[in-house]
């Protein structure tokens, strides 16, 4: 065990290897990285270490694994599962300061980043030079590129280009033992012994620091449609989901589902003098496609209206009309302000599975929630968002809501995290979802990787 | 260390477990189970065992596991790196009986087989519920979906769909202690800790046995367009890989090429009377796409005639057509019977980089082979397979070639292993594309999920 003298020593030694702009021991700094975006209670780190390069980690992780002092890896810092928030006696390491695009290589559609990049940049970066880098989600601005491979990211266009994983071609990390796995090649198929980077994607930081990655690129589509669709229920919105399948194939990009509650709400949020559709459906559909032509897209909202599997639908007839549309959905991000406390949840099951889950849940909190329980999701992808409105501090309400939400989900063979990851929040419920061998295997994994504990120590494995 | 009467004990048991159907003790039955489709050095395994399910695999690993007996799991054995071979004192684990498609799932778009299910199985299948499984490879008709997920198989749809790992959505394995990892929902997102089931793809057999698998399917393809290209040399293929993914997107589903001495070569073996296309071209490239029309595909060939990018194309105007030009692609499966004993290369690199390297290597090697060196590969996906025809036998030389032509590889950071898997034959090469640091992890993860070494021993890691 670590004491007083050894800590004092070791920041001393961090200290001298990061300088004054890669080392911060103030109180606003620590107080910056004390939290992600979750709910999970903050904790101040006893430093912040903002590393310039690959070395530096290294050289961080050869100090803390000597002493055993514990690392939390940060990127944006927009968790909702409290994954990047330290742990007692920690210190923070910040991707911040190793940030950028390092290269676009056109020829072979690969982009390379430090893993402190923003994931609005790399996206930017590829449009530049005339790709697209789809993986998406709202948090855009602050999520960074290394974050989204440690959480293996997904958002709203997994129904076309999978999650971030599928994006990966090369991968930089640093092991605990302050070893370096790095294979920073723009190579699509590369089967020479296990593929060490996969290890990486979604552990969360509990098992390598990511410093830098080499992504897939795709071509930009050549235009991109957003239909708004209204329909009597989940089951005419899976018949509409097979259909455009069917019909659009690799062009549906994105087929996300918003249940009443949210809708109104999300519309009084956004769009408060006239909704991009009308009210009284039993789900609301937000579909995009990347066809070539507009006509293949009306052509296929016309069967629908008429075989009756869509009640109404506007095609968004510009840029603005689209935003509009989009916002509707992205008002998610904000719907703190008009609700206030609640739990958020990010459950997995098959896409058929969604809606009679919805109304499960509905039945079973029935007694414990006063307001509207609120459903939207990635329905193509099975996964569902559940914002459940629990007071502010009343943990007994909260931890019971847990329990009946994620008893019905073990009945129905689902997962407690789609997308956004186990962090600490939803570490006591991860024996819903993996059995007790599937436990057994992360913990010889962790402990092979990481023998002394030392990085990300508390998340993920209960 | 196990001794004489331990291993009739251990074979007697396990004869018992599995039964007349299940326990093959005969040469004949060994000998068919000694190789793969490799060159690799056959070997009797002292049994072949044939589980029915998997109860019965975690009962033949428990066996084994306590007195160390190897085990050397088998699916088809359509394997080109020795994966499946077994070795000194093993028992071969044969998968065959656990064949069949459990369940197609079409309102979740995806298939659950068990693991000695033949690939061409699982397609037609899905065919048959109006999706496709893309993974296609020459060996479809023996090559089993748990050799696929093992070997993490690509083929020559990769550019669109991805290689076999893309497509997987749940797993069941057996670990060499008899736990059992299963995962078998049909979810695309389910990051709820670390992704087991990545840890078996691509890991030939040395992390666990695969026993059933959840595959992903795609919506069936509305028609596909296949076309032949001939133009001056790869640069320019380059550029059309590049024109042709802009222009069609996720509709291109194949980017083959052909070096000149590998077309005239195929083109004698299946087309004698009457090639698909002319000779006198530097490069063949055979594009298939998926659009919804043809006159997107001619308008996009003529723009490439009249650039100069492509100096000659046929559009396959019938179903049989297109099967003489695939014919002339895979006539690669045959090419034993006309040029005698080789060395097969499947290296992995930048696509870009291809055309160099293949010039690259006639150079290099000109001085140790006497007959025409073949290429061709899955472009775009910077793939490459070389045939180097070298005299059976000739072990001094066969070394030769592959030091040389490994070493060019690693001056250009490749692959000496893109989709066929090291095995035992790409084993003594894996260090020039994997650094120390690498094949050390690889070692702590072999150690850690097989500490007494009994699955499949001597592949993969050297």
């Amino acid at each position: 065990m670590k004491n007083a003298q050894q800590i004092e020593e070791a920041l001393a030694e961090l200290s001298a290897l990061l300088g004054a702009s890669g080392y911060l021991g103030g109180y606003d700094e620590r107080k910056r990285h004390s939290r992600d975006t979750s709910t999970a209670r903050s904790c101040l780190p006893i430093a912040v270490l903002r590393p310039g390069n690959t070395e530096e980690v290294a050289g961080i992780m050869r100090v803390c694994q000597r002493i055993g002092m514990p690392v939390v890896p940060q990127g944006g810092l927009t968790g909702l599962s409290g994954g990047a928030v330290p742990t007692e006696g920690s210190v923070a390491l910040s991707l911040e300061r190793m940030n950028g695009v390092i290269e676009v290589d056109a020829e072979n559609a690969s982009l390379t980043a430090w893993a402190g990049t923003p994931l609005e940049t790399v996206q930017e970066a590829a449009r530049c030079a005339g790709f697209e880098y789809p993986v998406d989600i709202g948090a855009r601005g602050s999520a960074t590129i290394g974050g989204t491979i440690a959480t293996n990211a997904g958002g709203i266009r997994v129904v076309r280009h999978g999650m971030t994983r599928q994006h990966l071609l090369g991968l930089e990390a640093v092991l605990p033992d302050a070893s370096v796995i790095r294979n920073l090649r723009p190579m699509l198929k590369d089967n020479a012994g296990f593929d060490l980077k996969h290890m990486f994607v979604g552990s969360e930081g509990c098992l390598g620091v990511i410093t830098r990655a080499v992504l897939r690129l795709s071509p930009a589509p050549h235009d991109r449609y957003t239909v708004l669709l209204g329909m009597p229920g989940y089951e005419a919105a899976i018949a509409c989901l097979a259909s455009a399948r069917r019909h659009f194939q690799a062009e549906l990009t994105a087929f996300e589902g918003m249940w009443p509650a949210y809708w109104s709400l999300a519309c009084r949020m956004v769009a408060a003098s006239r909704p991009p559709l009308g009210t009284g459906h039993g789900i609301y559909i937000l579909m995009e496609t990347s066809s070539r032509d507009r006509g293949w897209l009306e052509e296929w909202l016309e069967d629908c209206l008429e075989a009756g599997v869509v009640s109404d639908g506007v095609l968004a007839d510009s840029l603005s009309a689209a935003r509009t549309m989009w916002s509707v959905r992205e008002a998610i991000g904000d719907v703190d302000r008009e609700i206030g406390a609640h739990l958020n949840f990010d459950i997995g099951l098959a896409p058929s599975q969604l809606g009679e889950f919805a109304e499960a849940c509905e039945k079973a909190l029935g007694d414990l929630v006063t307001r509207d329980i609120l459903h939207l999701g990635h329905i193509a992808d099975g996964n569902l968002h559940v914002i459940v409105p629990v007071p502010a501090g009343d943990e007994v309400t909260g931890t019971e809501v847990e329990r009946r939400l994620f008893d019905l989900l073990a009945e129905r063979g689902g997962s407690v995290a789609a997308e956004h990851g186990i962090g600490t929040l939803k570490r006591p419920w991860i024996d819903r979802t993996r059995s007790a061998d599937e436990i057994s295997l992360m913990r010889v994994l962790k402990a092979a990787m990481d023998p002394k504990g030392i990085l990300n120590p508390g998340k993920v494995i209960p």
